[in-house]
């Protein structure tokens, strides 16, 4: 944490954990009897909790969205550029809700959790959870916080899926949803990278059909291998040329399989560093729960009938150079969501990051963003 | 073999191993003293030997580019699209040679031959070999045919990073290059999927640092995992969308790990037979020539330099959807080659289906591609 910390941070934050009892019917058709979200909130909830904003993460994301831990946490959370006082989500006039989602594994019930029916770990039986589940267990969230009606529900990526389905889901729930950098649904390309990516997990040997725990191991090749594959699509050709280029590590080329080129060796350090720091059967499952996103699906594929259940505005954002979900995956949600007779803003932040752009601010996004959720504010008399 | 044979076909077609005795030394600094290509030509090498058309092959490819095998073989070479009775590269005016590359696997010396000088295989002990190492063993192919000049050298992708580099090496045995849907050298991105693909064979227990065959055995996982990922490289967005969209192999979702969607059984289905016929290490090695072509290395990163010293005519073709190797990286060529003040026609062909499409034919680059070659024909008196 800097020191002085800037004006802007929400400063040291404590995450905390709320217990659920009622069952909860997965898509799936499983049930969860019990479970734990961890949750983090910055700000405070006004009188007439009409100032609460829910944060819904990615893939590899988690509750800790802003300010630090400790005083010695050098990072800050992950939307700490978007989160804060004066910031786009101004924790001076919100109430801020960042919670792990169910299946998650940086403290929400998932897969690395202890499932309390049988007394071990989940590992590989806990159910895939889908973004329609993510939302009901966030509404039961807000139902234990005091929260009838979200100001906003705000996510990036997966998480923009999040805030398009609590639209749909719980449309009285929800004033605003801000659906960044994400998509109606994947792409065959998408389904495709994703696979690669849980080939990449379940054929490592040490993966063990996901009971590594059990084995004293972790399949830390195949993460590493899932997530150089992802981090390659999270970022522009260009920024990657930018970052990179064909700069090589020595002055010559070596005629070998060291890494010889920058680019290898970064991505070999961002492989290495998640397969130690994240739960491959999450990631197995946070993959699926983007495969499976699908509004439209039940409407015969026609999403401007999916979205005339939706009663809140929107605001919809997209980045010049993300060939992940690209302009064009958002263009579609607005014009869909034009046809429905919904209340639509919508912008492509041109920004040379690819995916990425939607955690790194610049002046565009943030002004966009900031005026967006001014008007939110006012609305709601925060 | 169709029967009957179509009249634009090669038909029938019998390889050829000729023996090298001149030790042929690498950019590398080894020396390879004998090796072996395999080799298949087509048409008829006319008096004056000046009708020779080279086929360069690209990363997975090999001598076999059209015809067939045996009445059994059931496929075509992988460019019978394009070379043929009337076809582009028409077999009744040209001798076209194609040959597999040294390090390749099917049948000229690469990893799992035996090297001479100690009797076991090669293995992960053959050398990296690059691009204009199989230039240089390239020309000593043309010497053992008696061609002492190229009517033209022709390749897609890799293979037309071959073609440029014989304009380089040897300007005065070459009239004309066909680069197409190539790229003057890789990209971070494009390196940053080459490292991906070799980190999964490597980091296979099978591949016991490339010595699988010692083992009994194969990085079949992880060679699978490499082609899955080259194999969304190869394709656009757009025609996997047409081929597959968001297809499911049954009616409704599983929500477990197996293949649901149809890409994610093709893309399976696609690695395991890749992982079955080819060999990791000339994968591996395959990639690193790849990712070492850069011409304008030795001047100062100036193409327009580099190709101060070639003087044959080019024709470089780049197609619409291709984003591996972008209509921007030929273009990026040509503007080089207009200021080195070469000879060249260039077209960006609209096809949907990505860097495969220089294997496609449609009309527009059957087109092109025919009119270029008989104007070569013309010019050699073919």
């Amino acid at each position: 944490m800097p020191d002085p910390l800037p004006a802007d941070s929400v400063g040291l934050v404590t995450p905390q954990t709320y217990h659920f009892d009622t069952p909860l019917e997965l898509a799936c058709g499983k049930v969860l009897n019990r479970y734990e979200l961890v949750v983090e909130t910055y700000g405070e909830l006004n009188a007439g909790a009409s100032n609460a904003i829910l944060i819904c993460h990615a893939l590899s994301g988690h509750h800790h969205a802003a300010g630090y831990h400790s005083a010695d946490e050098r990072k800050a959370g992950w939307w700490d550029s978007c989160i804060g006082p004066g910031k786009p989500i101004d924790t001076r006039r919100f109430f801020v809700v960042s919670l792990n989602n169910l299946g998650g594994c940086h403290g929400s019930t998932g897969p690395s959790s202890t499932n309390p029916d049988t007394g071990s770990l989940y590992g590989p039986d806990f159910p895939v959870v889908t973004v329609t589940d993510w939302v009901n267990s966030q509404a039961r969230l807000a139902d234990k916080l005091g929260i009838e009606c979200w100001a906003a529900v705000v996510g990036g990526s997966l998480g923009g899926m999040q805030a398009l389905q609590w639209s749909l889901t719980y449309p009285e729930r929800i004033r605003h949803a801000a659906v960044i950098a994400s998509t109606p649904r994947l792409s065959a390309q998408n389904i495709a990278f994703n696979e690669v990516a849980r080939q990449a997990i379940t054929s490592d040997p040490e993966f063990h059909a996901g009971r590594y725990s059990d084995n004293f191991t972790l399949p830390r090749r195949g993460l590493m291998l899932a997530r150089m594959v992802g981090h390659i699509t999270y970022l522009s050709d260009a920024s990657m040329g930018e970052k990179f280029g064909r700069e090589l590590r020595e002055t010559a080329y070596k005629f070998g399989y060291d890494a010889e080129f920058q680019v290898e060796s970064y991505l070999r350090y961002q492989g290495e560093r998640f397969s130690e720091s994240f739960d491959a059967n999450t990631y197995l499952l946070m993959t699926k729960a983007l495969d499976y996103f699908d509004p439209a699906y039940e409407f015969g594929g026609d999403l401007a009938k999916a979205l005339q259940g939706a009663r809140c505005e929107f605001l919809v954002l997209s980045f010049s150079t993300d060939w992940r979900f690209a302009p064009e995956r958002s263009e579609e949600l607005v014009k869909a969501m034009i046809a429905a007779r919904r209340k639509v803003s919508y912008a492509e932040i041109d920004a040379p990051w690819g995916h990425d752009g939607f955690l790194i601010p610049t002046p565009r996004y943030t002004d966009v963003f900031t005026a967006y959720m001014d008007r939110v504010a006012r609305e709601v008399g925060a």
